[in-house]
């Protein structure tokens, strides 16, 4: 197609005449790469139309850039952007800004603090090796049948009520799926209106940290933890307080009882992947009625329990609804759907449905129906027993990889996941390792981002496999045991 | 597909057999409404393995709820949740909760105000003749190109890399679109580190409200303006100052020195429809350098001018950098899509950027490609140009209607746009006006939702035909103006 007029505007207080004008919005247009060699120039009679010149003004002007070498004419078709025009690189030409008066550091009242803590580079999968976590792995996602829902998703008799602005309201196919065919297995039974559907579980901590958080409370962090989470807190120029987990999780008797609200993963601790057990679960509610504090459960990754049984999740213990449970499909389908869900109290669920409303009205109605029938029509659990089945090949691997070369892993937990948490030798700073795997084509995640800023420790890291393929992972696991031996030699330490 | 066994759990403390355990999980999924008659129960086998029980416990539970009826056997086939089953009705049943100890009211520590306009009812579509803005007509919209759009989005090559996580990133492709064939029709020039792609203009204004609001500062609304942006004001416990629009709209020397920040509407004033002249244009922008202040523009609907040229967007003249210019595909798309964009200062970008990672990640990556298919296919040029002949017809129906019933507009506008902004006779309150007329089946918009708290006005109404076909238009306006002179009969007053 020819490129639209609409992109042409004459200067507003030009002094140049008006030909010179056409001249120049269209040379500068090609120069500034917003038309590329090789695109049809608009016909004169419609440019001349839109800028409201005489079209003798547009023609003159066409030659004149023809003879410039930047537009070619071709008999019987029209005018095209030459291949010899003059170009810079695309994008690579700013207009000369002129900050006279813009002060931006004073402007941004609240600026976003962020730690510098990036695990993954972008173009991760570019790695031959990415033990990384959260990114999911192509070849084992059901991409025909995800594909077909979405199209079904996109039939007129759906699209119709999919296209409108639905405010502060979800899809009821997706909700109503989760209430009678997710949650039940989580031991969890909910009502429409104790059910949110979020932008993932990001979006889920940061709308209950919003509403929940104030100055002057105390709200439990696990150590190490999830570092969205205390992104969140950052952002919020908030400060937690960081309990360290044992080998059962969060321990519940070190939560002070003047705490407010206390954020834990109890069915896969992230990132050491340990099991809260039950005993230790019911202590905690009682803790939480007795002090009066809420809890905010994560059950980020109970679909990857292929080891054993997921234990009910704390929430369905939960009797008088202290209990905020967020779950998410961005392990189970793939990370870039965006979507999770919350499920607590309705007076919370109300209060979030509001906030949401202001901040993004709802998660796109396009997405929320390819899931709902990616779910319905039984495509998730085989994707969830695909996924477990390839996870476990995997995890054999790794933990032959881990034996052999004399790795330490940290205490071992039972359900599955998608991942090791692991320790390097003393003196082994785990930053500088993964910086230095990275000319191995070797991705690992160092574990300084998971702890309390006051209490750095760079000697644990996490190697997942939820993003490498099986035949691959022996030789990964054999560059990392080589850069943790040099590194540890380095140190003057043993491994 | 046969019932998931993972649906089922013991309860943890229960004194009851295994055998009677079963029997009650079973009944209390089938009560609830969880297994819902005619679907297939898990095989024993698989049930037992699940909760880890002996499979004659299973097997001799099943046999039990076949004789209470909750359960048919089926010869060669399996057990299936009766026809007769006893239910209540889905959903119905909220388990019965003790709320001792959560005082949901002072744990909400920063609780969402939210004002109580609700503009249109959510099944405003069952309504005969609804005169609503911003939902998108069915009738109207490509759908088979936006499907086969969002088709190809899904396509191995290009899932394979959108079902990442893509941490803090846009799609390069829908990015680039804008950048080239968007933005230059408004006269703006950009590189990809000033625009960020936003869940819709909510979520841009919310953000930059975010970050740019302080207690102590002066921010600007237009009055009347946009509810949404009040909400988010509202959200944050912050008070705008409102400056009442004129026939040109905002007038520049009414915002006062100490101003910091201004939102405003220049192409079509919300909900007025007015647009800002050149000069005005010029006037703003020179006393935002004097006095040091930022500009929001939110160019909400520029597609929409099919009765003449868009004027070049307040941004085109902006040299350093103070204006904030926001995109939505709500208007020219759909508004359940969710997207949009900003345009700003690359430092403001950034910031946007990193606040965006934390609340919510990115806007899920189909949808962003779908849109950069519909866009870079030209069906989004095409699809604007129908909206517009098909509102261009619309509109003269509704001219004919307000000239003919005697109805009253406020000042008129050249641009096009969707609606009217209307003023009901003396003492007519429009409000109560909007509720009478549902009753007809005519849904309109009354007017005090868009009006600063301290001066309410509840004589004026917006009437948008976005939403309603053509031949339905007339019998509508008769509708409205019939309620109309009522009401202003019983309010003693001539229309």
């Amino acid at each position: 197609m020819p490129i639209p007029p609409e992109i042409f505007l004459l200067p507003p207080n030009s002094t140049a005449t008006l030909q010179q004008q056409v001249q120049q919005i269209v040379a500068e247009a090609i120069v500034s790469g917003r038309c590329l060699p090789g695109e049809k120039m608009p016909s004169s009679r419609k440019l001349a139309e839109h800028l409201g010149v005489a079209r003798i003004t547009v023609t003159v002007s066409y030659t004149e850039l023809v003879a410039d070498e930047y537009l070619v004419a071709r008999p019987r078709s029209g005018y095209y952007v030459a291949d010899t025009a003059p170009t810079r690189p695309r994008f690579d030409s700013p207009a000369p800004v002129d900050r006279r008066g813009v002060d931006w550091a004073a402007k941004l009242t609240r600026p976003v603090q962020q730690r510098g803590d990036i695990l993954r580079p972008p173009n991760w999968s570019d790695y031959r090796f990415p033990f990384i976590y959260g990114q999911s792995d192509p070849a084992l996602f059901d991409h025909a049948n995800w594909r077909a829902c979405a199209l079904r998703a996109v039939r007129k008799r759906d699209f119709d009520s999919l296209a409108q602005d639905r405010y502060q309201h979800d899809d009821p196919m997706l909700v109503e799926f989760i209430l009678r065919h997710i949650l039940p297995r989580r031991g969890i039974h909910a009502t429409p209106d104790q059910i949110l559907i979020t932008m993932g579980g990001q979006n889920a901590l940061w709308m209950i940290a919003q509403l929940l958080l104030a100055d002057g409370q105390i709200a439990i962090v696990e150590n190490p933890c999830f570092p969205g989470l205390r992104r969140i807190f950052d952002q919020m120029g908030y400060v937690g307080r960081s309990i360290d987990v044992d080998h059962q999780g969060l321990p519940p008797d070190l939560i002070p009882p003047e705490a407010q609200l206390v954020f834990t993963t109890p069915s896969h601790h992230a990132p050491t992947n340990v099991t809260m057990p039950l005993e230790r679960r019911i202590e905690m509610l009682a803790r939480a009625a007795r002090h009066d504090f809420l809890i905010v459960e994560d059950d980020y990754e109970f679909e990857m329990s292929f080891r054993s049984r997921p234990s009910p999740a704390l929430k369905s213990l939960d009797q008088d609804g202290r209990v905020i449970y967020l779950g998410s499909f961005s392990k189970s389908i793939f990370p870039g759907l965006r979507l999770g869900y919350v499920v607590g109290d309705q007076t919370l669920i109300e209060e979030m449905r509001k906030l949401r409303t202001v901040v993004l009205r709802h998660p796109p109605s396009h997405i929320q129906r390819t899931t709902a029938y990616f779910l319905s029509l039984g495509h998730y659990d085989a994707q969830v027993a695909r996924m477990a089945r390839h996870y476990g090949q995997r995890r054999a691997i790794m933990e032959e990889g881990i034996r052999d070369h004399g790795l330490t892993r940290e205490q071992g937990e039972v359900l599955g996941g998608s991942s090791f948490w692991m320790r390097a030798p003393p003196g082994v700073d785990t930053t500088q390792l993964a910086l230095d795997l990275r000319r191995d084509s070797v991705l690992i995640e160092p574990g300084s981002a998971f702890f309390a800023r006051r209490a750095p420790d760079r000697s644990h890291y996490r190697i997942a496999y939820s993003s490498i393929a099986a035949p691959r992972i022996a030789e990964g696991m054999a560059l990392l045991a080589g850069a943790i031996d040099r590194a540890a030699e380095g140190a003057g330490a043993a491994r």
